[in-house]
């Protein structure tokens, strides 16, 4: 598979959808020069949005985070991510009441937001539970997991309810050498030992992708096909977008090394329809 | 969890999703009564689609059966199968070319609708494999298994194409005591031994009541909580239903007997909205 | 199934393996009466061991604590632990240097008694992993589960080494209405993040039986099906029990309860040669 | 990790096992120059077996293969099957009574040689189970997989008994290109199905080592460090050797090639005492 340049690939499509982390940032930081890539977007009339598998903090904060390095393109509206589909599902499903999480406040807010009372599982009763309507897993820090991962489990077998999980991902970076669980990975655990099915968002799920099309077709009708999902994971950027009928790129500049990409497309069946080595324009 | 009437429950929404089988049909053909329930919709003016993980057959070959049996309010476009996303993701993804397939003749309808040529598995030259652009799995008869299914598993080791699976479902009944393997179960093992990544259409995953939803979108707005989803499986119609956001009915019908309903949704955690002893009205 | 009296059972073998948690003790300490059985075994030239995934404390920390409840009869040589197998690998296949562990102290003695040196994961400094030869996980106790399991994430990262699991199971009771993750089901989330094979030591895997096999053959010739597994639970005592040849007993006293025998026989298709109320006699 | 020559390795030890397939034969037949391997054992008083994961054959037949091929020095006592174990176990566990099974008339002298009546699923009356005692799966040939394997899951709904794979593979090579589902892989398929546990004989399994180190024993005393595993596979050969406390060669003249050992080694942590080229001395 020959590698394109990113400005020559993107140009074909009406709309560009964007993983963050390994796309647009990494552990340093911003990935410099991808301010040149909003820039020729905006030039071209190419809409644009960040699909995301964060739900530690409210799109407004993570704007924020961006805004901080210098980049003012990707405005709150402009991102979507995994918490904005589990904030969804509070609203439609869950209609009063508390709900218990594992994560830091700055992630409740997802919850608040759909009008439901938050409890942080460390304050959680498990002598009192008849408010309680739902439990979500909203981000890996915030509590202390010997003490907190063990109460939640105990809450399940306590009360049947619904479990939402806001990010699917297993592990997250935090250095060049280092990598941490992140809230999906712990959910899995959690599962397997409590042995309900829980429900979870973000990328590969097509709950995401479609999330992401509504806005973009609200702005006037575009085809799936008009849509470019860029990527480094084969394994949810490349596949879910592929999946729900979008065109793809893998990106060289993150979870994808160069020298391991043909290699791991033969292996995994994952075929993006293009590689790139970064977004950068 | 108390049972409640169907006709209570159905006149809260505006339109109703019904899984086929263990809903309005079993293995001894149209469940007795079930027509009442129609001209009670069509008479509230409740919209209804049937949402079934079916790619045997076309939407029109389906709604004939039903007619066979005396139900004329299932017309051809009221009927949403996974083979219908199967050929979303062919005419979105592969553009030309020819496709290997698994399943009947009549199967192989969602791929010539999707302006492609097909070929059963057994006509494939694994040394002339050019023209070859993705493979489906679509239905688990029209073949033999011992020598086909072989072929399917060398063919993904010699090319590297899309895989899709048009049907998630594992096994179906075939009469009152017995069950047969659905191409889904056949799929999953060939999955596993080819270590690829398939694409999967089909309840529960949220891309089929996406498809479902568009098509009552387009008569008018209508809000998730406005939909009702009624199945007889908790692993598929219910949670995928909760999962997407409309309401659910879990009938006892089907797959979950009256006397295993609450220990099931127990054991599970996924908690259906309502339950009915039937669909019947 | 019928249920018979544990008496005119065991009086049929040469030898009896217990399992502990659910058969002789419970959350409240020794399950009042079980001494007698042991009395019985002893008049009737009954040879018997206890089979415990239990790496926490050692053979004879474990002895005391039956001591402490009036039960003489358990002595240290009676005590198979998984930990003992944990340490026979150590024994084989790491002959000099460090291994890292993730426990409390106490359970660090399995690694000690293979003439090893310890390093609690603590005190691991990942920019000097030459002396560490492995890694085992011991306790779910003795460390803190945020910093600590991350870090043994990222020691399997940076070194490719040995990996032992000295307990499967993945959670434990610790009081009538609650239980916590067992090492086991940390061991799962970490093995699952990090893509690699560990080596699991515990019930239901044969090696366990086996090495309590050699022990009782230590004292003459004795056959597969003269010797009876007693345990509380399908998939671990009794799938293990029978996989190896051995007769095993269903007791009620534990995790299986009465009501629910038949139904987690037949669904799980894990057959015990007898049922018994429970272990005493 | 340096390669190193095999003649230096093997003689460090006092028994040598060898996995058959990549490492004595391959789809062509045997490896030439195998037969100098046996020569040099022998020469050296190294005593040596074979452990295979096939329950096609009887040790009788397989060894025919050999010495068909010019290899005498394989005879059926030095060839440990995981059909073997499967036959243990049925002599151990059903006392009387017929086995059910799938594969070849063959295969089936496992469940003969138990003492036990034999009946080919294709024979076996879904309305007649009274003396059906236990299911076996043996081979992937001798019976038409769309109605036998259907069968197979409708015998096991309607009476609960053990269910044995008699070996663990889920492929197998046919020729230079092309590989074929092994019995193991239906198995898992049936299982997934059926939602039941069967009871599994094959390497990795700590019972297939254990079986052959009790032959090895009856000759006189050996530790188990003083026994080298020789294979071409990583989870099946090298991981069970490994775990079981022997030494372990992987060899790359099967399953793993050259190019790759070292990546596969990293990526799934299993590392063999030593790699070699090849079993060739």
């Amino acid at each position: 598979m020959k590698i394109k340049e990113f400005s020559k690939v993107v140009t074909k499509y009406k709309a560009v959808f964007f993983d963050a982390y390994g796309v647009l940032k990494n552990y340093k930081g911003i990935i410099p020069g991808i301010e040149g890539t909003f820039k020729f977007l905006i030039e071209n009339g190419i809409d644009y949005y960040i699909l995301t598998n964060d739900a530690s903090r409210s799109p407004e904060q993570l704007a924020d985070t961006y805004l901080a390095q210098g980049i003012s393109a990707i405005t709150p509206e402009r991102i979507i991510s995994s918490g904005m589909l589990a904030r969804e599902y509070l609203q439609y499903k869950i209609k009063s009441g508390t709900v218990a999480y594992l994560g830091t406040e700055k992630s409740a807010h997802y919850i608040e937001s759909a009008g439901l009372k938050t409890l942080s599982i460390e304050k959680v009763d498990l002598n009192d539970l008849d408010s309680i309507q739902a439990m979500v897993f909203l981000d890996d820090e915030g509590f202390i997991w010997n003490d907190d991962i063990n109460k939640v489990i105990n809450l399940l077998r306590h009360k049947n309810m619904s479990v939402i999980v806001a990010n699917t991902d297993i592990a997250y970076p935090v250095n060049k050498h280092e990598i941490s669980i992140a809230i999906g990975g712990l959910a899995d655990m959690v599962e397997e030992i409590v042995g309900k099915t829980f429900i979870r968002f973000g990328k590969p799920d097509a709950q995401m992708f479609m999330f992401a099309y509504e806005q973009v077709l609200t702005k006037g009708p575009i085809k799936k096909d008009e849509i470019l999902m860029v990527g480094d994971t084969l394994a949810t950027d490349i596949i879910g977008g592929n999946k729900f009928g979008f065109d793809t790129v893998l990106v060289l500049s993150g979870n994808t090394i160069p020298d391991q990409a043909a290699l791991k497309i033969a292996s995994s069946g994952i075929i993006p329809t293009y590689i790139c080595e970064s977004a950068i324009i």
